[in-house]
């Protein structure tokens, strides 16, 4: 018989408390161990203070079996979690020689640089945790046990955080608890709002079994549906949900986009690599972006050949063929432009498939016939050419990322022959 | 005599819990609120599951005179907190008509969609608290008062949250609280470390007064200094930090890279806006990041002009004129590749500068030669072209990210005469 173990994330530094710096640790931990089966019950920010972080040890041990620290372990005078955590178990700090011939490693070899006394004391632990070695960097991780809990210390640089996650924690998890499963299904719509989705599928929700959870994730002018369940069985679980999530899909029907939880990006990857395709962009108000998703995951240059960005009028013209004469009468942000640009980039650049975006992201450059968010989008391939127009309602950042998805999703449209 | 009055930032929703989504609401709140002098003593994420949103808030209150709640008020079955703020308030939940009318005018004139009966009940409020009317979206703002505190509850879609903190929480906490003044000085450094600037700066360190913190916030490959001061005097906790702060700049000396608090790329776009000159970027690597950064700020046009994303090796030799041979003897990510793309990306798109990048972003694409993470900048103007290697060791993300600051740092080196 497993018990559901729960765990507590505490996140430490001023940083986050002033805001900044924003929290990405926290989310790559709790998936972490959403995926073997322990629920974060809770996550708190404190800054570098010891009454906090103190009064935030103390209540994630006693209601937690897990608890993961993360922050205040650099070699600066501003961290002081490693000496609080020394007293709060009551140890001494002694010299771990691994961690110490790691630090030596990295400075004499790596950084050819002489390693300084703040480097050196890196290497000090508590004499009461077992050390976690920290191959990825500098700072050791720690293993503290209390009243049953694990407390971790980990350093709050997200790379060797990660590492040690990876590679310490979750094998120590997975070897002194007995965990039982958690599972999810998730799925990707486009073209639908969270209420409408949420009224489509209304008997789908009232029928679910009370140990099945539904959310809703908006995310860039599309929404995520996912199924989480928890028990012991993993088999009985995961058919349970199988079968929950085919009915899911068909409620959805034609606004499902992917039955895998990846995003947009990658979904579109996948179609181009299984075709053997090619696309290119041609980029005004995204500057770039449409590029940097297509070519972020690692395996992206089978498909993708490469951008232009013409950000200036003067290089929509030069670099692809957009008459001047149209840049005069209906603007860049125009049907007529986005198709040119579409087209041109996709004979110039060779590829299967041409993307183009221009609109006015704010927060200025509205007039009266195009108002702030207002977005025109062009896909093409070698038989046509397809535009749309959106108008976005956000900040500038955000109509930038909803813009580059709104794109990226145009162009699965033209995949798979729905437009 | 003012108090020094704090917060407590409660974020709900189980997606922050299983890592789906990255709490970024947190932040921006957190900086809202230390502009004004309220400091944030704990930030806590629980799931959608009564017990651990009234513990939470049994906790804030308890200890802050500030609560702020985001999340839980979309229209879907999965968002519970506005009922249970209603019973947690001893309320009952009634119709606001201005939020009514608004949310009608959202669906019928903008969205031109039928509203359902999810959407109407979304202007329902509990008649305990005062209406924070959202002219940004359908689900009003609530504000709650209990044994002194001030408890606001806020939708957790980012625009519509930071539309509420601007418009109605910041201005009701000034009105309604004697506060203190918080203050900050933040400088950024480059090409050195953290402990080795912890070092040079030590003297500093050790003779700061007890009232002023110093924070090390490391930041893309550089590092962010920040000196924090509290006080009821406005005048001299400026005039302190004044001097303490042109201190700091002769301590960091050449690594300084700006005194103000803002990203590198707005720097350098201040420089070039100052310089009246324009930049374009030639990326390979980064596939589309330069330019992302370069154009992501309002304001941008005058200085960016356009990028080429030459991700396939073709592209390099077709639009920026590498020759195959530099591509068939030293490769891609050499000295020559990115001195050539700098220089022609700047000739073909009229510039005053061109930046290139070439590296091997990973998971894979190494070789005995180049390993992961080897990245090869260029910068260029009318004299000269400059190039450095440098070797990341991050994952393929953060090595793009690195890599565009490294590079836009580049260019500030270049611009002001110092390589």
């Amino acid at each position: 018989m497993t018990v559901q173990i729960q765990a507590t994330i505490i996140t430490i530094g001023d940083e986050l408390l002033i805001g900044q710096v924003i929290d990405t640790n926290s989310a790559f931990i709790a998936q972490k161990l959403n995926s073997i089966g322990v629920s974060v019950h809770q996550r708190i920010a404190v800054g570098d203070d010891t009454q906090s972080i103190t009064n935030a040890l103390d209540t994630a041990i006693q209601k937690s079996k897990i608890v993961i620290i993360t922050g205040g372990l650099g070699p600066t005078a501003d961290d002081i979690t490693k000496p609080l955590l020394n007293s709060y178990f009551g140890g001494k700090m002694i010299v771990d020689q691994p961690s110490l011939d790691h630090i030596t490693y990295i400075f004499e070899q790596i950084h050819k640089r002489p390693m300084i006394e703040r480097n050196r004391k890196q290497a000090e632990v508590p004499d009461v945790c077992e050390v976690l070695f920290n191959q990825s960097g500098t700072a050791p991780g720690m293993l503290f046990k209390k009243n049953e809990s694990y407390i971790f210390s980990l350093p709050g640089v997200p790379f060797e955080m990660q590492w040690l996650i990876n590679e310490k924690v979750i094998p120590i998890i997975l070897d002194s608890f007995n965990l039982g499963v958690i599972a999810h299904r998730t799925l990707l719509t486009a073209g639908v709002g969270e209420s409408f989705l949420a009224e489509s599928i209304q008997a789908f929700e009232t029928n679910l079994p009370e140990t099945i959870k539904l959310a809703y994730l908006p995310s860039y002018g599309m929404v995520r549906l996912r199924l989480t369940g928890k028990s012991n069985d993993a088999a009985s679980l995961n058919s349970q949900l199988d079968s929950l999530f085919e009915s899911l899909k068909g409620y959805v029907n034609e606004h499902l986009v992917s039955d895998k939880d990846g995003p947009l990006e990658m979904v579109v990857g996948s179609l181009l690599k299984a075709h053997n395709q090619t696309v290119s962009t041609a980029e005004s108000c995204t500057g770039g972006y449409i590029g940097h998703l297509l070519s972020k995951h690692a395996g992206s240059s089978s498909f993708f050949t490469g951008s232009l960005v013409s950000y200036d009028n003067r290089i929509k013209t030069e670099f692809l063929d957009v008459p001047t004469s149209i840049l005069q009468t209906v603007g860049a942000v125009s049907k007529e432009a986005v198709e040119q640009m579409a087209v041109s980039i996709r004979t110039k650049m060779k590829t299967d498939y041409g993307i183009s975006v221009s609109g006015i992201m704010g927060p200025s450059g509205q007039t009266d016939e195009k108002p702030l968010g207002m977005v025109w989008i062009g896909v093409a391939n070698k038989e046509k050419v397809v535009s749309k127009v959106f108008y976005l309602r956000f900040d500038r950042q955000k109509n930038i990322e909803v813009t580059a998805n709104l794109a990226i999703n145009l162009l699965r449209l033209l995949i798979i022959n729905k437009i």
